[in-house]
């Protein structure tokens, strides 16, 4: 991208009239641009993988802006941070907040917007002299991309204890580091990291504001949106074994051809999601054939599956479906195929009162509340399994995303701290 | 493999009552061991690349026996070899043989087979005091597997004046020598091998003894075969570009699954063969998917079909059907298809008094005439562009080739020698 830097682009078109009830625009398009120009890259990108330098640097950052803004802040041993502003009542606490990692080479939006965001909402509040009355907390989770160990959701994982420390320990990133080394060079260790579960009875609900990475915001033209329920991914991998031979030589029915079953598959899986639910995917996006001569009939096909819907039971049946339908053809092209589970996380409802508040919240800043499922997982997806969670979209442009293209304009920002806002200060009414 | 040597087992249940009219199985099974005991691998396989020590080791030995048959031996510039007998009339050649090159750690019998079984003709002759009225002539093509090159045929493609110098002398083997520097380290230069090229007015018939690579002789349990016509390859190369998003937030309606268009198409494809031809087939073994993740909707699919039958005419429109198959599908799922040719040989038909002539001399020898298509290039095939030829099929075990398990029985063999000397004796009657 050509540009000279994040901020001056973010105010190019930037509307001031959304400059109100404490909000600044100029301020959150400052903090994106500072965020950005750590882990820079040539393509205008960011990378700041997980327990990286750049990571640590962007965290630091964000904690001195909490402490600016008066928070307590606290790091636990898995890298995670909590900026907390004390209620006035002081009996529960509404988080907010995301990551500031990201993908290599990805973009300057997913993660720090949701960070930024929640932060903005106390800095609007002591602008404006608000005092909430229950506490609020600023959250940033370690390393949710997991771009660095083939893992993900780290820090939540961590901090709400669903992470499984056998396989996070065995791990190594892509310079052969362990996890445990890598932690320890991050200034944590094995024994502070397993220390950081925290006890979330006082967190009334968590909130998270995050870009799309979708289409659906920008064809119904609208900067913000409703996210209806995260979906949970199953991941499968599937291998067909045929019979390998020469392509001249084996006549057409006497051929056990392991990609044409696994075509037929490829090709019917497409229409079973709309089965289940119209919130329902599945896609085949890594396949591997044996042994990939152009004049050998193929022996092995390797495929993996990914399966999400945003409820769970639509999902299952959706897995079943698959799974089925795989059976199907291998018994019909008379080979084998076997049918491996890598992968099966839950997916995340969000309650119906929280999405009557939403929309609540929505209509009074002018917008129309469009529901839009989140196909992709998010923080807010492991903490969500402990504690009522929400969440809003950002409208993304393009849908782009995990690329340096990876753009929403600041009205839109700006537009998602104003929901936040009010989303957060409807809770603190009741 | 765990044998001692080729000659034990392949004379282990040798029927001795298959030695008559002088052709004798002890010899052809000595001499099928002597030329895989050059580049014989640690499976027991061969590897004799073309052009390479191995191939030419082979081919000397060929040449001693050659001239103890009494044959006038000549070598051309690009190391095909022709031993010839002349007829008592000598108006006419007769010509059979096939290559000694093989494809790395390939069997003993692709190539050897052939040239071998026009030899044991001649010792059969001079064994019975046989002096053929028309000219023999006993030929070894150099490289007809091209291995070690990516191409093959370049002795008959040479001596044929069909091989493209251009593109041939581009080549470089697998340690980054040009197709020069190996031809000189064999012996010969670029001039000569660009003399290579004869007049083939003298040669009234190409007939080539060669293993099946198939299962239908097995299949029907016949020992040989008469090839009803060498399929001609053809390859294609598309390109499916669809748009790359993610998985999880793209909804199914919204997509162009690169992959999932390219399923459709191979799906269909399979059935395409029989539409024109009983002989046709249509094969998808070489496919990449980018950007290859799990959880990414695949951008960019390549794949290649290899298309053959034995008539040129529905090989072709069975390429046309492919095509409009491929642009029909692209346009279904709005995406966009390239469609490029890479190779595209002609079949070489057989003619029908060839047919009959082969028919009779099988039924003399007591073998169901069974016709059976060539779906694999021959020397056959590029000679036949010039001259009528044939092809005799020696069944193969379980149609494995190109595999140090490749293997036919010494009688199945003995067979191919006493159907080849009565088609050959059957042509001089004329």
């Amino acid at each position: 991208m050509s540009m000279k830097n994040l901020k001056d682009e973010l105010l190019k078109d930037y509307d001031m009239s959304l400059n109100y009830n404490g909000v600044n625009g100029e301020r959150l398009a400052e903090r994106l641009d500072q965020i950005s120009r750590i882990g820079l890259t040539t393509d205008f990108g960011s990378s700041r993988l997980g327990l990286s330098d750049g990571e640590k640097q962007a965290k630091a950052l964000v904690k001195n802006w909490m402490l600016e803004a008066g928070l307590e802040v606290v790091e636990d041993g898995a890298g995670n941070v909590f900026g907390k502003l004390a209620g006035t009542l002081d009996y529960q606490t509404i988080m907010s907040g995301s990551h500031v990692d990201s993908v290599p080479n990805g973009g300057h939006f997913d993660g720090p917007l949701g960070v930024l965001s929640a932060l903005e909402v106390v800095e609007a509040w002591k602008d404006t002299n608000v005092k909430p009355s229950k506490s609020f907390e600023v959250a940033i989770f370690t390393d949710e991309e997991g771009a660095r160990f083939n893992g993900g959701f780290t820090g939540s994982g961590a901090v709400t204890g669903q992470l499984d420390y056998d396989s996070q320990f065995k791990r190594t990133d892509g310079d052969g580091k362990t996890f445990e080394q890598v932690l320890e060079e991050y200034g944590s260790n094995a024994v502070h990291f397993k220390q950081a579960k925290r006890d979330f009875s006082d967190v009334e609900l968590f909130v998270e504001v995050h870009i799309e990475q979708g289409k659906r915001l920008e064809k119904a033209n609208l900067p913000v949106g409703i996210v209806s329920g995260i979906a949970g991914p199953s991941w499968m991998e599937l291998n067909f074994y045929g019979e390998a031979g020469h392509a001249g030589n084996t006549p057409m029915d006497d051929r056990k051809d392991a990609l044409v079953a696994a075509s037929e598959f490829i090709y019917k899986v497409e229409a079973l999601p709309g089965k289940v639910s119209p919130t329902a995917v599945a896609t085949v996006g890594k396949l591997q054939v044996k042994p990939n001569g152009v004049n050998v009939i193929p022996g092995q096909v390797t495929l993996y599956v990914d399966i999400r819907d945003i409820h769970e039971e639509t999902r299952d049946q959706l897995i079943q479906l698959v799974s089925d339908t795989a059976n199907e053809i291998a018994i019909k092209h008379k080979l084998k195929v076997t049918i491996d589970e890598m992968l099966r996380i839950k997916p995340v409802p969000i309650k119906k009162e929280l999405h009557l508040k939403l929309e609540e919240t929505f209509k009074t800043n002018n917008v129309e509340p469009l529901y839009v499922p989140s196909g992709a997982g998010h923080d807010a997806m492991i903490v969500g399994n402990l504690v009522p969670a929400a969440m809003i979209f950002v409208r993304s442009k393009n849908g782009i995303s995990h690329n340096p293209k990876e753009w929403s304009s600041l009205n839109d920002c700006v537009r998602g701290v104003h929901v936040l806002k009010g989303f957060v200060e409807s809770l603190m009414e009741k």
